[in-house]
């Protein structure tokens, strides 16, 4: 029997590979920066990478059941087809799984990444036991996806998921997606960094700006975390009103699907409690009695991995190699 | 076999109860105002209306599967428990089915009034052949459910559906539930009504005020409509209004959930044309443009029935009689 599996997670920026056992374990990982590579650069790079991965640990490519490749667009999964990607250029309609298969001599399943880190931290994350969950990714989009019955559900068309462009103000601020009001055009990264910089612009003395040695241009979620946990004032609230956002959004979600668990991930999720404490107070104040004391709102547990381990999961749910 | 259920379905305003055969066809029905009874006395009429019209009909107790109702509030369908009415006083956890099984002597099943009308439009109404439907009831309240790869989807605490109670605004009006900003808010007949008379006050010359003899608390969803038809620019806007309000909620629905198929039915949906082109205009500007160009948005098809028929569907479902 195949013992092994080849999870791999394209990201804006990174780009990792990684075997793994049947269990979900990860063996041995590598990484690279998705932006040095054009479109087949990145396919061979990632073919390289498996070689590479399979000649360290000593692993014949027979052993191996499969590819399982999470990405940030909108995919089609049966077919292994990318029609785009977000914030990666030169993606649309590209034949992956076909490509890749050739190259590589391995089954090849293509996924939307938050749909495979969902299916990540359902079977071995936050969401274990659970059967109706809701799961978000913060990071430079806002992405999402949703469980039902124990079952990733993609909708009619497989794009089912998109909490980002659930509009919370009918004359909100354009979002990328063509709508206004989105949650992702409060939340999403730049948006998020933006609206920190004006507002860091019209106050003065935040401790924040000493920290960016006065260069509004180095502020980053990761340095506004910090002055929050240390107390700077405008930090503290720019993450609550970041928190708010979302909780607002999520109580329409949770009065929809009255899920038991809301899964929150993503790079700036990293900002942990001041964020989360935010969304759940919103959620616990905008939502209705029953479904909003239902719901468990916790941090992804599989951190960066998830993506990687829901990836090669995909490969075992499609070849039923478990 | 036995070829006949009692369908109820208890209203704000009317009661109704009917006969029908296993294939979803009505024999016979019948009504009264809900609001001239109270609790007990309503489930007394209920009582009565069925063996009346088990009589009228020349059918024996022992041909009827059983009763399946419909109510407009929160039910434990599994224990056949209503928590709560809305807009109708005095029904707070009332074990309806003990209750009614005690004084009828056929099984009872009982279940929230928006679910019953999403089965009964799934298997005989707008749904057919459809698997991913989100239903919306547009009446005093804004009722909704969701059908989920062809099954009602309940949630974790048996109340999912409350699209009514999706924040469109964060600083938005206050809503009943509490919250701020819901579509029922905007929608729901009470606050479209106070709506439409504050923009009748500060308007002049508009034809509804000429239908409505000049008096203000004589305006009417009916009385809207039929100005708007007849062309009064104010009358048509405010049903456009409403139908904004109504597709940016469905857009951020439709982004999430990705589904073939949106049935709009209740009192207020009876617009027609006016409401239905601005509600599709909005989604169509606003969601995305996969899931935006997969879903079609129709009329409830069957009518006041539709919570009728999904009621008597409950009892097929429940004790297996198809």
């Amino acid at each position: 029997m195949k013992k092994h599996i080849i999870g791999v997670d394209i990201g804006g920026t990174h780009t990792k590979v990684a075997l793994l056992d049947l269990s979900g374990h990860i063996i041995h990982k590598t990484d690279f920066p998705t932006k040095n590579y054009k479109k087949e650069e990145l396919i061979e790079a990632v073919s390289l990478a498996v070689t590479g991965i399979a000649k360290k640990k000593k692993i014949q490519k027979r052993d191996i059941l499969g590819l399982g490749i999470g990405l940030p667009g909108l995919v089609d999964f049966k077919k292994g087809l990318v029609f785009c990607l977000t914030n990666v250029p030169g993606w649309k309609n590209v034949a992956l799984k076909k490509i890749l298969e050739s190259k590589i001599g391995l089954p090849v399943f293509v996924d939307n990444d938050v749909k495979v880190m969902a299916i990540g931290e359902l079977r071995f994350g936050a969401g274990k036991g659970r059967k109706n969950i809701i799961c978000l990714t913060l990071g430079t989009g806002v992405g999402g996806a949703v469980i039902i019955n124990g079952d990733l559900y993609r909708g009619s068309s497989l794009v089912a998921g998109e909490i980002g462009h659930i509009s919370i103000n009918e004359d909100g601020p354009a979002c990328n997606c063509g709508s206004s009001g989105c949650l992702e055009a409060y939340v999403g990264k730049e948006y998020f960094l933006n609206n920190a910089r004006k507002k860091l612009r019209s106050a003065s003395g935040a401790a924040v700006m000493k920290m960016a040695k006065g260069d509004i241009s180095l502020i980053t979620p990761e340095l506004l975390r910090e002055a929050a946990i240390k107390g700077d004032r405008l930090s503290m609230e720019i993450w609550q009103e970041m928190g708010a956002h979302i909780g607002n959004a999520l109580a329409g979600v949770v009065n929809l699907l009255n899920p038991q668990l809301i899964v929150i991930g993503g790079g700036m999720a990293g900002a942990g409690e001041i964020l989360f404490g935010s969304i759940k107070k919103a959620v616990g104040e905008k939502s209705m009695r029953i479904p909003g004391r239902a719901v468990k709102i916790v941090r992804a547990k599989l951190g960066n991995d998830a993506a990687l381990i829901g990836a090669a999961e995909i490969v075992k749910d499609r070849l039923g190699g478990a």
